[in-house]
C-alpha cells in the first residue's frame, strides 16, 4: 500500500483530540493575521495598537535602571509577592488619585500588563456559560479571554456619549430571562477601544446605579484614561463605586508595553482570589519589571511625559480626522475621539470592511475589521483606524491609500449593484446601535 | 434592633456566591502562609526556594541593561511578540543542548516562569474531571495549577532513581479502568523538587516508552538540570522523544527569577496553542525581561556563572547533609541529593511535620511540611528541607533548631506514648511508597 495518507496525516495535529473543550474558543484573531503583513514598511498601518515610545528618554530610563541593578539588583532580580511591589502599589494609587479614586495599596494589583487583568479576573468570575455583557463594539483582546474562558459575551449598544443605559438595562432582562447568570459588565469609558467615544460623566452615574440595582459587577478598564486631548481627565466609575467596581489600569500607554506593568484595583474579598490566581499563573509578577517602572516614576517628571504623550497623539488624531474630511468618499461615517489611540470608521451600505483588506493591503493600508471586535458577527460595515504609532505625514498617507481603496469599491458596486450584496454584511452596528460619534462629525 | 450582626456580615465577602466553580480550589498553599513568619530574620527558614543570586555581577548586568535601553530601547520596551523574542528562543536552544535536545527556536514559547508555563498547557488540554499524573510527592505550585482548573492528580509513587515505572503503569491502569482520561504525566526528573532524587537514563527510558505506548503526553519540568553537583547532566526527556514530551525550562535558577523568563518547547501543534494561549492571557510575554535576560547571555560567562551556582549549592548541600547526619535523632532519614535545591526528611513514626511547625517556628526555623506536596492528605510524616538560600552557617544552625525540636516530640511520644497518635498521621509516603534515598543514607 501506499504510505502516502498515512505520512499527510501524521503532519496534522496528533492532539486534537486531547486538547480541553476552551481551547476549541483559541483561534488567531484578525489583528494577528494582520501584523504579518501590515509590518512590512511599505504598508501604512493603521491597524495596531502599538503606542509611540520614541519621545521617551532612553538615558534617563537607562541610567534609573543601571542604579537599580547597582543599588536593588538582588531584590530587583529575586522572586517578589504575588501581589507586587510595594512602593509600587502605593505609586498605582497615585496614579490613579489623577481620576479621582481614594484607593489602598493593600487592594492594588499587579498583573503582566492589564491584559493579564482581565483574564485573571475572568478566570476567577466566570464559569463555562456564564454572561459578560460588553459594549458594542468592544476590545478584541478582552473578547478573546472570554471567549477562552467560555464565558458568553452579550453586547449593549453604545452612542456617541458611551454605552447607552437603556440598552443596558435592556441585555440584562434579556439575559436573565433566559435564565442565563451575568458575572460582570467589561467597560472601557475612555476613549474606547475601537469605538473612539468616551461615556459621559451622567451616563458614569447612570450605569453604576443599574449594576448595583440589578447586582452586577463592573469592570472598567482604563488604559486610555490620561491620554486625553481637550480637557482634564473624567471621574473613574471607580471614584464613586468602591464596593462594586474592578477597575484596571496599565503603564502599557502612559509609560511603555514592554515592561507588562498593569493593575487591577479590586474590593478586598476579590482582590485575594486575584493574588491566589496570580500566584497560580506566575507565582509573582515580573518583580524586574515592577522595580523599573517604579524606579522611573520616581526619577521622571512622568506626567510631564504624558502631557508630551497627549499633545503628540492629539496631532495624530488631527491628521487622521483632517486626512478623513479631504479625502473620504461620501457615505463614510467616523468620530472625532477626544483621546485614545482610535477612529471607528462606518462604512457606505454594502461594503464589506473585511473583504476589502487584501486590497488594501495590496494598496498597502492595513486597518482592523470591524468583525474582530463583535461576539456575534456584526460589524463587518466598519473599521478600527489607529493613529498612535504613524506619523502625522504616513497617516496622511494611509487614509489617501484606503480612500482610494474605497472608491474603487464604491465604483464596482454602482456598476454591478445589488448583484453584489451579501447576506452576511451589515453596517458593523448591531440593530438599534447609533454609530458612535456620527453626530460630532 | 442591635446593627451588630449586620456590620459583621457587611466584612464577609459579598462575592462568595459569584465565582466560578475553579476559584474553590485556589486556596493559600501552606508555603504562601509559611512565608510571612518565616521571612523574620532571626528564623532560619528552610522553606524557601528563592536561590541565591548574590553572586551575580551587578556592574555586568546593569552595564548590559543599560546598554540594551540605549541601543535597543524603542523595541525593548514596545509590545512583542506573543511568542516571545526571537533572538532568545536562539540562545534557548542552545541552553537546551547542554541536555541533549536539538530544537528549533520556532517550537519555543516563552513564558513568564516556567509558572507560566504549566499553567498553559495545563489550561489547554485540562476540563474539569481530567486526571494528571503526578510523581508522589511533586512540585507544590504545580499541584496548585492542577487543583486551579480542576483537574485531578493522582500521584505514582518514586524511589531513589525517581519514578517508579511499574507504579506509573498502575496509576494509568486505575484511572483508565474507572473510566477517566489522563491529560498529561508531570515529572521533575533532575534533582526533584521537593524529593531531591533525579530519575535515571535507564528509568527515563522506561517512562518514556510506557507514556508513548498508553497515549499519555509527558511534561517534563527541568529548572534544576544545570545544577547537579557531581557529574554532567543526564539527557532530557525531551532529548530522546520530541513528538511526546512537553519540555518546560527557566532561567530562575540558572541566572535570575526577577526577570520572569521561563520557556516550554512543544510539538508544533501544541506550541501553536500555547501562543495562542499566551496572547490570551498577556498578549505577550514581557519584552523588556527577555531582552534583559538575552544581553546577559550574549555578554557574560554564563556557563562560568553556573558553574559557580554549582559549586556554592553544592557546599551547602554538603552543610545540610553533614548537619542531619551530625544532630538528628535516630528515627529520622533522608536523601542526598546530586544537584538541585531540597532533601526530603522522612520523620520518625508518629511524628506529625504539620502539627509540629508552630513549635519549629517558636525555636526560630521553617521548613515545609510533606503534606503540601501531595494532593491526596500525604505527606504529614515528612518535610522539604532547603539548602539554597541561607548560608552554610545558617543551615547548620537551622538543623541545629530543627533537632531539638524533634527531640522534644521524640520524648514527648516517648512518656506519653500511643495516646498522642493521631489518625491522620502517615510517614508521608503513599502506601507502598519507597522513602526516596533511604537506601543512600
Amino acid at each position: 500500500m501506499d504510505s502516502t495518507p498515512a505520512r499527510t496525516h501524521a503532519s496534522l495535529d496528533s492532539f486534537v483530540d486531547r486538547y480541553a473543550a476552551r481551547t476549541a474558543g483559541m483561534t488567531a484573531s484578525e489583528i494577528r493575521a494582520l501584523f504579518a503583513v501590515a509590518s512590512r514598511p511599505e504598508v501604512v498601518s493603521l491597524a495596531g495598537g502599538m503606542p509611540n515610545i520614541s519621545g521617551l528618554p532612553l538615558d534617563v530610563v537607562g541610567g534609573a535602571i543601571n542604579q537599580l541593578v547597582l543599588e536593588h539588583g538582588p531584590v530587583a532580580m529575586q522572586y517578589g509577592s504575588g501581589q507586587g511591589v510595594p512602593e509600587l502599589r502605593e505609586q498605582i494609587t497615585e496614579v490613579m488619585r489623577l481620576e479621582g479614586i481614594e484607593a489602598h495599596p493593600d487592594d492594588v494589583v499587579v498583573t503582566v500588563g492589564s491584559q493579564q487583568a482581565v483574564d485573571l479576573v475572568t478566570r476567577i468570575f466566570c464559569d463555562p456559560g456564564d454572561v459578560v455583557i460588553c459594549e458594542a463594539p468592544s476590545y478584541v483582546g478582552a473578547l478573546g479571554v472570554f471567549r477562552a474562558y467560555q464565558a458568553e459575551v452579550v453586547h449593549a449598544e453604545m452612542d456617541a456619549h458611551g454605552l447607552v443605559p437603556e440598552a443596558l438595562e435592556q441585555a440584562i432582562a434579556a439575559v436573565k430571562r433566559a435564565g442565563r447568570t451575568i458575572k460582570f459588565l467589561y467597560t472601557i469609558p475612555n476613549f474606547h477601544n475601537p469605538a473612539g467615544v468616551t461615556m459621559s460623566a451622567e451616563r458614569r452615574q447612570r450605569v453604576l446605579e443599574i449594576c448595583r440595582r440589578e447586582g452586577v459587577l463592573v469592570l472598567e478598564d482604563n488604559p486610555y484614561g490620561l491620554l486625553g486631548f481637550d480637557r482634564e481627565p473624567l471621574r473613574a466609575m471607580r471614584a464613586d463605586e468602591a464596593d462594586n467596581v474592578i477597575y484596571l489600569g496599565s503603564f502599557s500607554k502612559t509609560f511603555a508595553p514592554g515592561f507588562r506593568v498593569g493593575w487591577a484595583l479590586a474590593p478586598h474579598p476579590v482582590r485575594e482570589k486575584l493574588v491566589l490566581a496570580q500566584e497560580s499563573a506566575t507565582l509573582c509578577p515580573p518583580q524586574f519589571s515592577q522595580m523599573a517602572v517604579s524606579a522611573y516614576l520616581a526619577t521622571h517628571d512622568w506626567q510631564g511625559q504624558i502631557k508630551q504623550f497627549r499633545e503628540m497623539y492629539r496631532e495624530r488624531r488631527d491628521a487622521m480626522v483632517g486626512a478623513l474630511e479631504d479625502l473620504m468618499p461620501a457615505g463614510c461615517s467616523w468620530n472625532v475621539p477626544d483621546g485614545g489611540f482610535y477612529v471607528w470608521l462606518t462604512l457606505p451600505p454594502g461594503i464589506d470592511a473585511k473583504a476589502m483588506l487584501p486590497r488594501a493591503v495590496t494598496a498597502r493600508v492595513a486597518y482592523v475589521p470591524g468583525t474582530a471586535f463583535f461576539a456575534d458577527g456584526y460589524g463587518s460595515g466598519a473599521m478600527r483606524l489607529s493613529f498612535c504609532y504613524p506619523t502625522a505625514e504616513r497617516i496622511r498617507e494611509g487614509v489617501r491609500r484606503l480612500a482610494g481603496v474605497l472608491e474603487d469599491e464604491i465604483e464596482l458596486r454602482a456598476t454591478f449593484g445589488a448583484s453584489l450584496d451579501r447576506d452576511d454584511v451589515d453596517r458593523g452596528l448591531p440593530p438599534g446601535y447609533d454609530a458612535p460619534g456620527t453626530d460630532v462629525n
